[in-house]
């Protein structure tokens, strides 16, 4: 018999890759969504360099998410796994990670400048700038890449929460995303590639723009989340 | 037997929302449209946070534009309407409400620079540079935000007039736009979005560049506005 | 019985109007093409501020060249139509006028500046710079604005050849082009509006790019213009 | 009988230069993609001028890569095609050739700059900065302009291998492309465009922005390229 729990974690993930390139943050065959099934310790993600318009739900990669070994499925894990493995070990609150070259976004990756708070649009899903992380060392990059990238992104993250800032700008490369589950990290990277669009326009208008009063940034944060938000429906059954 | 004409309004204020996200307008569950019969004091608009894919007529809710008590609509109203209850009370003349985050005219509210007059596109459509609010205050913001909000734009139109002026920038934030409808608010952002992307893109070729002359600014905006004008199509009936 | 040659320049003047807007050159109700007869004496143009997905070819405008009465037509010819009519009267050897508020041509004729000759592209089309017309002084605006905006036109080409030179920049309005059809000066729209944000682009990487060696320029624009053109096919029975 | 190994090249030919349309790299009739049959050298190329909603693969053209004589068609080839059969000459491992007049990439070519390294996108694609040619001098261009344009590229790859750098910006024209196959070729056009249009906006939020490091280059690229690569999926058959 099937486990049905990791079969519907599969098509939410495949799903949640193909929301990625219709929200036009791919090019190629750049980019990769996982979600991990906590409970049996796995995680569902997108096998490396294959072509979106063949993919299938029963392409999806099972990884463990404690050794990395594949459980499941016939292709060749996206070659970012062992990043998503390192950030789910590390951020025990979130559900799926997203990766992007989303245009916006890698360009302050590139320039390695965290995305100062502009407006409110950044206030809704950002408490704060959007962080960037330190260079890798010539050292972490020869010797296990992908395990170094996820690494540095903790690392940046030793004074902030993975549950309240929901990505980061990976220095010379692009952004992470994550959230609750796969979706809610597919909707951080759309939100964060508009952030950085916006911010970027921001610049053309006015190079020395300033950034909103702090007192604005956490209206706008707090009315979609934590226990006052008032954004957005009730969940059913809430009072 | 259903009041008609409120069923009226939110089939037309439900297709102004819609046709905000065809103009690529809005991202996500951003922006709302909003539309007031103002005999029966009834103001409708679009729920908050819910997607646009589903959004149908009989979701819109329906809101008393005195009290902001919800009179119909089992959804809670979009978190921005005390800030369009604040603009139908003091603006008599206006029939419609959009507020959008569209990319060039928030990243001129971000940076908190009036849209200078550089072309007839823009004299076609505000007559003079597009207005900015000031920043709220600490204050402002902590107490009752969306308010404060609609009473900065209103303070910042103390001389302007609102049937001139089909909008502003709200510092910080984004767009509200305004017309005779709901329809014509929209057009109005979609109008305001061209103005800001051709005065970004008119900044990048020349970033000192100078407004028209009053004369041809007077010219452009009255073809199409008063009792002189000559843009477009008679309406029936008229001589 | 029907004119059949301006029942065929009313269509042809239809399609090229809905081209405009499937190039993406045409925000609402901006934009118009026209077409002449020159037999005839007959300018078949856009009616004036009717919606592009409405326009049939019956909708069409039939003028005269000379005088500028309407000739057929229920609907208000195109509030342009009188420039279109100066450049007809003043540029023989043109058979179609398009005029667009296309965004990076508009950024150019808003910023008054010349389009500079930065790459082959651009040579493909324009045997030199794209000129820009001085402003309309506040006694042209006021008395007959729109034949005065032909004339700034006309006043430009004093030492320029309407039929190698196919566009201009007005300033602080947008771009008008023609070509020996109304299907050609949308051909050429398009290409001044790919040239216009190539240029952009260029100053953004090197805001003090060079303009191209003037053989270079000769070479493209003779490839595809005058007698030793080898770009493209033969005309049919053509040696 | 037909030449069924010819067949197959006009239809990968013809294949390659719709997915340069669909990729949005094209405008009007720019842009040209060849494949190569290296045992009977022979060139398969689009034909010059021809509208791409028209092209079928009975239109391609066939060109001897020796001689340049047009051995198959009816259609003259692309205007472009001595500048191809000279690569071809020069570089013996490529199979196909992109050339087009993408709007990012054709802007770095306009401002005669190498695209710098800022990322890892970058890396994927260019073990080094995209490198651009000099200027043609005026002799050059007046004798034989595309064999000219050829050799300049040649010239440029003097010290460079072909084979890992896949494609250069002529200066003042735009980009050339080239892979193992023409479709290889047009994935290069997409990358390239991509990374001239990353450096572009990371220009924008910072004009001094720094390269990667060496390292980071060489790992990202290496993960491609090479006997060490281990991106995408094995080829069937591999160990």
């Amino acid at each position: 018999m099937k486990d049905n729990t990791i079969e519907r974690l599969k098509a939410a993930v495949w799903q949640a890759n193909l929301d990625l390139v219709a929200a036009g943050l791919v090019s190629q065959t750049f980019g990769n969504v996982s979600g991990i099934d906590r409970e049996r310790g796995l995680v569902v993600i997108k096998p490396s360099g294959v072509d979106y318009s063949c993919l299938k739900p029963h392409h999806m990669s099972v990884v463990s998410v404690e050794t990395g070994e594949l459980v499941e499925g016939d292709l060749r894990p996206s070659s970012d796994t062992p990043t998503h493995l390192v950030l789910y070990r590390a951020f025990a609150g979130i559900g799926g990670i997203a990766h992007t070259h989303s245009v916006h976004a890698t360009a302050w990756a590139q320039a390695r400048r965290e995305i100062p708070v502009y407006g409110t649009t950044h206030a809704d899903f950002f408490p704060g700038r959007v962080p960037v992380t330190r260079l890798l060392k010539g050292k972490e990059i020869k010797s296990d890449y992908e395990v170094a990238t996820g690494h540095v992104i903790v690392e940046r993250f030793t004074r902030l929460d993975a549950e309240l800032v929901p990505g980061v700008l990976v220095a010379g490369h692009g952004p992470f995303t994550w959230g609750k589950t796969a979706h809610d990290a597919v909707q951080h990277a759309i939100a964060l590639e508009l952030i950085a669009r916006l911010a970027s326009e921001t610049l053309r208008v006015r190079p020395s723009a300033g950034e909103i009063p702090d007192a604005l940034l956490e209206k706008h944060f707090s009315r979609k989340h934590g226990p006052g938000a008032y954004y957005g429906q009730k969940p059913v059954g809430k009072p």
